[in-house]
């Protein structure tokens, strides 16, 4: 059982992270109006999120600025819009895709930019990637994470592996990434205990980005926290890929530091989550507790969604089929 | 963490308890077409389930048989009338509530009856009139249960108190009732170890009835399973009163006892839970988490659900400023 006057207290190492533009903007192509994006960002500064991911870095050789919106490729003009030089204590935060991302060219110097941290997305088989980016985004003067994504789908002792190198850049925190919203929080326990382990080897932090396809997002998330995580991802009414992620209403409603506050989150649901939930769909339904079950990519499940189709026994054939 | 061997194991006295239509029927005032329940049924003979809660016993001269459905009711004959003889391994059982049920003469002896469990609902402050309750059906040859509901509200020593009275009696099972959906996984391991301590000192199973209210309903019955507890609450497609229970489908994927079989539970869904959820309103939203985050009861946030109101935010006033 977790300590007593733990469950009573908090820690201060703890960091929310929002996630909303980033994971949500997979549901809707990142087209947010411009007026969303600054509610989300007032916010977010008003409910003490430590910080807010405006979307991802990605390659405009590999994808058609056309067929997005603006935070798939998270320009530093486009951000400046929305937070001015940021003179506050929410930092800005940006995924960058192994293969996906042109790095040396799209990231600029700190310096230079309002972005404080830049995510490193990978899967377990392309760790040295990650850390050459990872390495170059540590030398231009920005924090940094890598986040191991589809990690119920990683062999243990390859993830030990994975986190040995890693320990060894300037990465600042190890993120679980439960893609396929797989994992039980008691099988979550371990993940985390092996990446603790590795964190207290290398002085690093561990995170946990979780999905919510068994219903378990925001338990997982906790469960992380009692176990050591201390970089939390959230989003407003569970926005993101799917079945969607944790909540951020949840979550500063657990959360004891008295810095955060629930109520404006409360507000920006009222005032933009529920109209978005009319527009655009995301979140738990039985294709994504099917996939989280077989613990397969969401992929197909989402295709379920997007053609309105409700013949889930089908469906649930086919996934076992493949298998 | 949980033992490691377990996690890939079961545990043979597991209990999977369907309560849709007891629970669900307070969203629906206990209205179910009669090939719904019949399905439910079939359903959960298919699936393993191990018991089939009916609804209530609740008393005719309390309640106006004309303003619910019959499962509020749950007489001989119209359990029959969907079971016959009932010669299935699926056990039958009804709710009784103290205060609410004409206990002596609306129940009869289990000889003459299909139902095999009574469960005996109640608050921490009505244990004698609920051992009476216990009594009662016991004598009539019935296996009990002893549902304590609202307990995150409950002092530690009276719940001692009132296990060391419900100890004594002939109930099988002591039953943890989350009905405020205010408990987190950590803090009802605490409350698991605490019943399970007085069941192996008097030789009783403990039970989970858990609410959604911050999407934990799922999470909590498998917290307390890798506590001990052996009896688990679930609803087809988590109906159930305000934020609904936990979900069949996400509990059936969870047990590995091969006896469960999730995909009968898919079908049921697809064919009835769909349209259900089309008719009625359930499940997690945002003023169900309010009521929860404050450990109050879910009536002022069910008002609001039946007036199709938005403004959570104000919800949320109301709710602070009644505290």
């Amino acid at each position: 059982m977790k300590e007593l006057s733990k469950l009573m207290d908090y820690r201060s190492d703890i960091r929310v992270v929002d996630a909303t533009l980033r994971d949500g903007g997979l549901v809707n192509d990142f087209y947010f109006s411009d007026e969303f994006v600054k509610a989300l960002y007032e916010t977010n500064l008003k409910a003490g999120v430590d910080y807010m991911e405006f979307g991802y870095k990605a390659s405009t050789e590999l994808f058609d600025e056309d067929k997005f919106g603006k935070w798939k490729f998270c320009k530093e003009d486009d951000i400046r819009a929305v937070t001015g030089d940021n003179d506050t204590d929410l930092k800005i935060a940006v995924m960058a895709d192994v293969g996906r991302c042109d790095y040396n060219h799209d990231i600029i110097n700190r310096s230079d930019s309002v972005i404080d941290l830049i995510r490193v997305a990978t899967y377990i088989n392309t760790i040295p990637a990650a850390a050459d980016m990872i390495e170059d985004a540590a030398a231009k003067g920005y924090e940094t994470t890598c986040n191991i994504m589809a990690i119920s789908n990683a062999q243990e002792s390859d993830v030990k592996a994975a986190l040995d190198i890693l320990g060894k850049t300037p990465v600042n925190c190890f993120y679980i990434v439960d893609s396929y919203g797989a994992l039980y929080p008691e099988q979550l326990a371990r993940v985390v205990d092996c990446f603790m382990d590795a964190a207290a080897k290398y002085g690093k932090k561990v995170g946990i980005h979780a999905h919510n396809n068994q219903q378990l997002a925001f338990a997982n998330t906790i469960e992380a926290v009692g176990d050591g995580a201390d970089w939390l991802d959230a989003t407003y009414a569970n926005m993101g890929r799917g079945a969607g992620n944790c909540a951020m209403e949840l979550l500063l409603g657990f959360l004891k530091n008295p810095k955060y506050r629930v109520y404006p989150v409360f507000q920006f649901i009222e005032n933009y989550m529920v109209k978005m939930k009319e527009e655009t769909t995301w979140g738990y339904d039985l294709q994504y507790l099917m996939t989280g079950l077989l613990n397969q990519h969401p992929r197909t499940a989402i295709q379920f969604t997007k053609e309105k189709r409700t013949d889930y026994t089908e469906f649930y054939k086919e996934l076992v089929a493949q298998d």
